[in-house]
């Protein structure tokens, strides 16, 4: 039984090494987007996985397509049109700079995709599991208006429903973030969030939390997750992560999984960053993984919050890992020795 | 006294070497547009120049001003407002295999200028020579009523104007072309185009061209120019250039230029190709350059299609060629010996 | 139904540019090996295919994998286990240096794999062409002895089998390859091979040419295609390739395909060398498409030759083309005029 | 009004990364100098900035000059003549091993400068702010006797004068130095330095510093400020930089400033290190342009110190920057958080 | 009168940065092994040194010959011939991702080297330290042999010995490991080793130490080496170098040495990796250097520490250092400030 | 008995690929000089070869020392000292448009040499031949007294004198090479030249030929020969090369040798040229191998022109070559074919 993702995926352009967007004279291109991250992520680990997005039909786009068939993602329900694909330029921040991202998404072919385009129930056929974020209704009104229709039929057919928040205020006001995102927790079984996009999006607020000071306290999640789960009775669990952005160049990392009263915490990794784009994708990769292969809450935390914390070592938004990986370092290895 | 260019700079975005898109890891950044390439050009050859474009208010398009003005570009009449700028991806092709370009320039800050945007007496004042091609109106209702008003205050204020028909099919149609175009080339004085181009446009044929058999006849040029003059009185020069697709990798160029009954044709360079975009806009630069500081037609016919040859053997839509370079390959030395 | 092809690949390191070994400091890593390569050529063009090889499990065999895989070719055939994967070095030639390749394949999982590894009847399972070269027998009496029983099995299944003679003088000797080659060519249906190939293994030679001076009469052939077929009744067809070496920089490329009385033969194409490398292999895989997709003879032989010209522009093992492009060359556009 | 600055800038060549002179097989080419590098940066900020120097007339200045145009410096004055221009190679440290650098600026045109190259009063013309360092007088004897010209004439058209003192034993002694130094600083009236730089040149020191052990006390430099101003009565403010060397990757940074009996001290940032080379000449963009844009002594030293801060994350000797990303990180997010 | 190494090189190939394997499209390559960086180290420090190996008679075995002999080692002793070079891929890790190696060394022409193809005589002649570890002797049984008779005619010819114990669990067993190093110690004058390998091989154990909490206990080593010397009374120093591992970006390091009762320790280092493999190997070196140059005891191990320190920030196998860096650190500046 | 050579050696610096120095971010860093070219050849082809020149005492010459030393030159004569060394900018051409070199080169330790530094009679010791190009005397008065110091005690001991005329416009007039090497030619045994540098310094011309036009004729080159031996009765063979420059990207290349009243002459290869720079001094490498063993006149022009082909093939100044390839070239297999 596969996982489903749906989500835009976009060409990242980022100038090499630290240097800044006025001294590219070459960029590095890979591709990302918050669901394929996850659908690459659980692929490597060894799930069948399908991707569904909208994709030009042109060269940029077929070698796209390569890369995540690559990874062992199925991609035969990706709709092909003419348009364009979304970019994002990256800069990669450095101690006291901080990375710069310039989106240049409009237009692309994955924004527009409408109800329409995708045959839901034909797409779901299989599927034992479905994750998406809150980037995706973002898109549009139209994707937004499908992702509500894969969420809803993949709730009533019994399929696990996932989502990450992922609050992006250049898509969408608060509001209507707020009025979307109310509809599709409806159906979700496993919300992932943090401090700031359950504040941005819900409202809810974890207490004595400072984030340009690079300190988040822990304190309080377990308070928000209740709250979340109470405005929203199908979530089962909630997991947040916590980044501390001592700098650019070092973060804390660690996350909390709530379900009922309890809460379950992992343990906080001091990461030097290689790239931290695509972190949280990983941990809900990592997450759903544990779920869906009969961990426990407790083990689960630790492998998504090792699994992501590896992902910022690696360059690129995908989590190039095994679980074999995860789990040395889940259960306590972080030591770097050399694996000969 | 300046010289004016219009039109859209574009981020150019290409696979190293002789890589294909479906094998890029990476890629070359450079910028370009027919305009800018002309500006390049003739700043390079110590001429004043100012570049009128737009661009978005981000550092991508940052790093782009800061290119122009490193060249000598004056980019003080530039149009920067929040949006995107026009990226083409550009694979190089070898031998048999065409190179490919795929265009993602819809949208652009450039496209969607209007005339309330420019101040045309303004842009105009100090200039002596106006120069446009037939992409910059393709791009926009807006921007070919700018173009439009541009180069019919420049006849006005005596400022001689001169146009490279440059035909883009993926812009527009050969009717809206014809139309627009019939009326942009009235207050045109010096006119460029190649064999196809005339034809595509204005239905004017040269005889016995044979366009993917890599062989151009050169007969009849002179006839398609007195045509293309009776029909626009005000053209007083009308140049083609001669491209023979030998193959990618190798190509034929010459270059005629036709005044009244006279027909000046320039030697033909078989040329090793390093790079032949922006081929055209160097030789409309030369062609511009020699014609501004007195060359005779012969002169100036020879001097402009040897910088164009020189263009082809330089990385990127910029010719980066001095005018002592031009004047030692148009005199007659293409040894390529070393300059010690 | 689908395409099988059997055999090595190998990790290619190849240095930078026009490097020689003595100058490496990085080498550029690709895979190839020639079924794979006929694999991936067809892939490309859309057929369903599945690529049976050995390859160890470690990471640099999971990047081969995730390779082959991204360029749609089944990969759920292949024997992994503890062991290495062949390496060839490879310094690419100009002029009149030639291009230098170093074998470091001994002892590879490949060479290893025997009929106890194999499931045929399996293997073979929904599959209706069977491709292999002389290569793969001559890594080792194992893997000769698989290959004979896949082909012989799949000549009773009524699967065509096609088989490229490619004679490797490394690997075995001439007696060898005589005798094995003469049990396999028994269950071939379409024979390729170029001149030297088919005069090392089975003493059958083509008169009047001269290998080394860079010219190769093409007289004779149909005699020679007809003395193959002669001796092996079961071929119906057989095509030669002719690489004229001008220089390591500049080859003479066509091809011919006898059957019956009847030859066919290609235009010739004079090609500025990228990569010569996997030539032959593209070759038989725009062969196999064409004939698999009901070509004639002389369209099909006319494909197959302007896709593997099209290869020798393209760097790597793997022909990356598409069918658009490769009928568009067959069909005579050889200008190399930009796509746009 | 613009600001001029005048001194030599190199040719800069780094092996890239971090390998050593010996592993040298291609070198990053970047332009720099000390007061090159305050006009970019100021240029940056938005200054209207002329740069005095001397080129030599090859291509390898004329990139310079392309270079330095590209950001926005005047370089209309500069003088062009036959020769040479200086080069620094330099090796990237880490950790216990330290950056190195290999000058090779003997002979250059910049140090054949004399008083009659340059029209001190044209030069002058339009200028609000005069820069130097303490490195070009030390070129030369005829550079020293123009760069007295300038401050002294700058000094009675009532421009402000800004010196940073920067020893460099490798182009004069101490002794030679404070002879020379000690005339300049007569016109100052804003003088920066460090600890070392102005007990070397005038034997004026802060107690209880260790600079090898890596930590510098504070204490002390309004007293040396307030020795100097004694000694130069026309020096309105003295600023100090205070770098304490952890290691070649990490460095404590911070700065105060001293007018009269005040003493502003800046935060300290600790940084991990992409190239501090040109650090202090950030810090003195920043100073001047606060300073001229009428911020408090407070905020002038937090904004000086916040733009050097980040120069050290950025490579190559330019500050490339803008006025929101220092005021950002001045006003207190350090905190690396990716700007989206 | 020179130095002898004997032991394996290998060609590293390793991913550009922290690429992983799985994203590796090209690869830098150096050569190293234990016994080669030894002797380049010395010979970089000025010794004469000669090295023993054997090496394929192929251009990428010329290459590493070319590399050796560059840095001043004697290769006249190497045998060469028919056959392959062992090949080692390396990723680099990043704070928890552990840095990974695959070998690929199996069946190299070092590894079938035996005591017929060595005049042992001869190539001790002139010598006066002969340098081994314990990964030769893991090579093959005619590798130990050959081993075993190099040390035991170097210490009849009264030529120090020193080795560095280097177990390798993946060339051979514990139990193998310890009989033939019990031989082949018995020849050594100057034993390295770390915790580790003392215990994996001989089974004498240092207490209190905890290799994957990243912290390792100082207490016990002389202990630890009085237990060595009394098993081997040959034995006159033990040196142990002390990683703690605190990720695979920053780890500790420094050492002891043991001689009779007396336990020198060195000062710690706290290093931001570059590339810590020949870490061990430069620490060799830098103790044979200071031993066979009469340093104290003391000043050895600091002197070897320090040479080691500075290997980790030098990428490849090999400390490319002068003695005067060495020193320079070893006396205590570790500030990494600019030598200009 | 080795062969001894005498001149600079300076770092060469080239931007990547066929990039402009006005493009140039990096260049790629190798070292050169026509008598290092020589000594690196003859190394490369077995012969014993020590280099005499001067160094600073710098990592950038560090380096330099080390590359000569990986090619198996003997450095032990190179005299060190503090300075700078030279250095060459090179861009490289394609087709029309020429490669152009700026020197650098004025106040290196090479040049500042004299008679001093040198122990003739050391330096000869055990040297059976000494060659020397017309550059280095052209360094200075100080270089031309050691050059002519050495080729006059080279004589009397019996020892092959040869020398490259290799006039160069930019370090001395015609008058003064014609007076110095009128000198220094009386010691020469056996002269290489090109048409144009023996005309340039001792007025001896070809008839018929016409370098631009890229078309030399063969004739009257043993008029010439004859010319010159009757003017200098010591030299016994002249060698001329013949380049004919059809553009920067493709020349003719052959030779003659003179002997007497014979006239020997080469095959011409039409090269596709890598880099051509040091192709004149590869040719006198592969003169003195052959001549120095035992090559007959025909054999010798076709082995030393074969060489300097392949030179032209390769990157860098150095000609990289095994005399295994040499032969096989001048014994006529130019087709390039890959060696596998």
């Amino acid at each position: 039984m596969a996982i489903l993702t749906f989500g835009e995926i976009m060409l990242r352009l980022q100038p090499f090494g630290y240097k800044r967007f006025m001294q590219a004279e070459a960029y590095e291109a890979v591709y990302g987007g918050g669901e394929a991250n996850v659908a690459v992520s659980l692929a490597q680990m060894g799930e069948q996985v399908k991707y569904l997005t909208g994709l030009p039909d042109n060269r940029i786009a077929d070698k796209c397509v390569n890369v995540l068939r690559g990874f062992g993602v199925d991609t035969g329900a990706i709709v092909r049109r003419s348009g364009r694909m979304g970019i994002y330029f990256c800069e990669k921040g450095c101690a006291q700079r901080a990375s710069e991202i310039i989106y240049d998404r409009a237009g692309s072919v994955a924004a527009g995709l409408t109800l329409a385009d995708v045959d839901v129930n034909a797409v779901l056929d299989g599927v034992e599991w479905f994750h998406v974020t809150g980037i995706t209704p973002a898109l549009s009104d139209g994707v937004a208006e499908l992702t509500l229709a894969l969420a809803k039929a993949a709730k009533e057919k019994g399929i696990t429903v996932s989502c990450d928040i992922n609050y992006r205020k250049k898509l969408w006001s608060r509001e209507k973030a707020n009025k979307v995102m109310t509809e599709l927790v409806k159906y979700v079984d496993v919300l992932i969030s943090n401090e700031e996009d359950v504040k941005d999006v819900f409202g809810i607020q974890a207490e004595g939390s400072d984030i340009t000071g690079g300190r988040l306290s822990a304190e309080g999640y377990g308070k928000v997750a209740r709250e979340v789960m109470k405005r929203f009775p199908g979530v089962k669990k909630t997991a947040f992560t916590l980044r501390e952005s001592i700098s650019a160049s070092v973060n804390g990392w660690s996350a909390v999984l709530c379900e009922g009263e309890s809460v379950f915490k992992s343990k906080n990794y001091v990461i030097d960053i290689v790239d931290r784009v695509g972190g949280g994708d990983s941990f809900g990769a990592g997450l759903i993984y544990a779920l869906k292969n009969g961990y426990s809450n407790a083990e689960a935390i630790e492998f998504a919050t090792a699994a992501s914390c590896i992902k910022q070592t690696v360059e690129g938004d995908f989590n190039i890992v095994t679980v074999a990986e995860v789990k040395r370092l889940a259960e306590g290895d972080g030591s770097g020795r050399i694996q000969r």
